[in-house]
């Protein structure tokens, strides 16, 4: 299967120089391997497609604690992992067993905030859950919107380019920032906090950490933007009656309101049927059954701009005969209900048997064509799979999972994921498309990799790991 | 001063290695050094800050030429300057004398556009302007605006992150940028010509060549993300009676309409008096004089929605008591006076005499605290010379222009460059601001980089610049 990776080839560190790492931080935030238990939470990946195993885990409590861990690592050769909220989707944060988990989850303070200046510098171990918090406090908006926030930490997302359920309007992780400060493969501190929102001032050195996966050095605070808080919001969950009508729709939603229109998240009727069945309390907003639905979500700064702005924009699509059925959350609450249809779009395949997950993209005026290839073409492979391609149209980023035919063997069905995402991925790649969209490369497509990069794509990002990282102890076997 | 900064060592290339690049891109599209009036224009930068000089200036028609002169230049230690329009104003693009100058402008051609899926792939040697018709023929915006464009090129625009009149609601070149095709120093082609809007596949490569000032690889092509046309427009000329009333109104205008405000442009009754001076058939748009003025302009999807939005910030701004007077442009024609006085800002500075330069940038809501500690700094060192401080307000970055005093010899005046450059860049500094928020670096401002980077910054820096070019062949002299 794709997500069994070879691990790079490393020898286990000496017990002196674990009691010289533990050191560092103190006993009390470095976990051995004899702490089996205490280890766990950071060992496995939680839909369990990795378990990890390290001879260490330490709890840096600031950023000179990570720089004096790095220059040791970079002394002794030993390999490091950073790790965040252990939210991630490719195995990027799981240890293969010689390296020390370097976890950043005691930095989660706020360092300062600037309602003025619509920004903010936290550490890199807050909660994504708690940096929008802080943003709220000072009546600000911080954008980035992921179905982990709740567990997963701002330096992982920006370690990852984390993309989420607002980039439509916002961008992915990298828009939210403003300057980084990161700790370098030998110990050295880059201080790049700088809240700028124009400085042309040499390379741009923060768009290279941001999506590195943790392998050119570890992020340990960040300056982000935040932004005035919208005063309103208008919400619909649409039916169409085709593929093509939904595209038209997302057309006409752009052009009405690009810059307010924050969502247009796909689902396939499957989908929603799998939803229904499976999240408790759930019920269809549309009274008749469609192949195709779309949330679609409109932000504004004026009092009655969202409402106003969404209702044109139904009514123009309706006028067209775009639109089959729509609704139009009347309350706080039924908004609620439509994002938790979509929000439940993943957890409920666990209850119908194997998955085949994927995260790609394609120019978004091809996403009609690519979903209609790409469902004939794992057809073809397992005529009773049953595709569910869903998530954010309007980025042309697509989840296209596959739930295994009723009734199969469950491993028989995933012992197909290679060649069902092969499947998939060979269109993405005719469609001048990306086999990973938002979740990144990790272990799991880290083999994938040489085949959908030029040999020069290949070598500028090796040139760039040798600069950074000459001795590879950052995250070795991940990403490249 | 400032811009005097020293050429690196080169050799001169042979006569036989020159007629081998000659070669390359053919007789009629090689200037040689005996064609000194063909070769000015690519050698005197417009303000006559900077007059280079050069063996041979070469046109090359597509990539393939671009790559076979980059391979010789490798294989024979020559160095490159690559140019685009000729209208950078630091001197990056201007060489110092044994370099070839590489002119990307026979490669002009559209390659493709997709009104539907928002992007359009051009060579670089298109002029800005030409990118923002070849838009607008498929009924898009490319936002990207600044003073030189009907000459400058979209791939200087690039190599170099241009800024100019529209960042603030769309960013800066870089936020315009979906995928690159460069030639790298030994010829290499990178195809990264990816129309995605999201793709997390290794290292962030792209923004790496964007604003490197030519000194990594050379930007032969891009594909650019284009937008739905605003349906509504509204401008207004607005009088401040104090600084501290020009922010507030910046802050309430970001709050009420975020995403929709596309100018806070800053100007000084200096400024609008030497433009009514010495611009002919301007007139100043408000009834009496005012310390601070600003362009504050609204775009909107709705037909209705920029005027609506505009009255209503202004509408609150006067109710607050931030505003002294202001005008909306009731027609396209006063829209266009009033950005004729803004546009004019630099130009007129040249009839008042010697004008000490700079383009810097420093956080937004420290704006007023740092224009009034600039004024005093530079009547410090002349008490009669004229400040004149204008800008993009909305993105911190400030042009702090100094005129001469009245009567002054322009000599002696430009003498005081660096002292007058150096007191405002202090302070800069200490706002944690940027000493080049949208010009670059260049080499007027090499020699200040040491000082306002940090060791480390410069060892990431040069470091990449090893890994990419590690010949030096591309740009030497220039940014590191």
């Amino acid at each position: 299967m794709a997500y069994e990776t070879s691990a790079p080839v490393l020898s286990a560190p000496s017990g002196d120089t674990l009691a010289r790492f533990a050191a560092i931080v103190g006993e009390k935030y470095a976990i051995t391997a004899a702490q089996a238990a205490e280890q766990e939470p950071y060992l496995i990946e939680w839909r369990r497609l990795y378990r990890g195993k390290t001879p260490l885990i330490l709890r840096p409590g600031s950023t000179q604690e990570v720089s004096r861990i790095l220059a040791l690592a970079s002394e002794t050769g030993t390999a490091i992992v950073p790790q965040g909220g252990n939210t991630g989707l490719t195995g990027a944060q799981i240890p293969f067993g010689h390296e020390l988990v370097v976890s950043l989850s005691r930095m989660n303070r706020i360092r300062s905030r600037d309602a003025r200046g619509n920004s903010m510098v936290v550490e890199a171990g807050m909660t994504l859950a708690a940096v929008q918090k802080a943003a709220e406090e000072i009546d600000r908006l911080f954008p980035l919107s992921i179905g982990s926030e709740g567990s997963c930490q701002i330096g992982g997302n920006l370690a990852t380019n984390a993309g989420g359920l607002q980039v439509l309007a916002y961008g992915n992780a990298r828009a939210q920032v403003l300057g980084l400060e990161v700790v370098l493969a030998d110990g050295r501190v880059w201080d790049g906090l700088r809240a700028l929102r124009k400085d042309n001032t040499g390379y741009d050195l923060r768009d290279l950490f941001i999506g590195s996966e943790g392998t050119l050095g570890i992020i340990t605070a960040a300056v982000l933007r935040v932004l005035p808080r919208p005063q309103s919001r208008a919400t619909a969950f649409v039916g169409f009656a085709a593929m093509e009508d939904a595209a038209r729709t997302f057309d006409l939603a752009l052009e009405m309101s690009a810059g307010e229109l924050t969502a247009f998240e796909l689902m396939p009727r499957l989908g929603l049927d799998f939803v229904l069945r499976h999240a408790s309390g759930t019920r269809d907003p549309l009274g008749q059954p469609f192949p195709w639905y779309a949330l679609v979500e409109v932000a504004s700064q004026r009092e009655d701009g969202a409402s106003a702005t969404a209702e044109a924009m139904l009514t123009r699509a309706v006028e067209a005969g775009l639109i089959a059925d729509a609704a139009i959350a009347g309350s706080l609450q039924q908004a609620r209900d439509f994002w938790h249809i979509r929000e439940m779009m993943s957890e409920v395949q666990l209850h119908e048997g194997g998955s085949i997950k994927s995260d790609v993209s394609v120019p978004v005026a091809h996403l009609p064509e690519f979903l209609r290839r790409a469902e004939g073409a794992v057809l073809a492979i397992l005529p009773d799979c049953r595709p569910l391609p869903f998530g954010h149209y309007g980025d042309g980023n697509i989840h296209f999972n596959v739930s295994q035919p009723v009734g199969m063997d469950k491993a028989a069905f995933l012992a197909r994921w290679d060649d069902i995402t092969a499947a998939i991925n060979a269109i993405v790649m005719e469609f001048g498309g990306s086999i990973s969209a938002e979740h990144g490369i990790g272990r799991m497509k880290r083999a994938l990799l040489p085949q959908v990069k030029s040999p020069v794509e290949m070598e500028m990002m090796r040139a760039i790991k040798t600069a950074f990282d000459p001795r590879g102890i950052l995250n070795p076997g991940k990403l490249l």
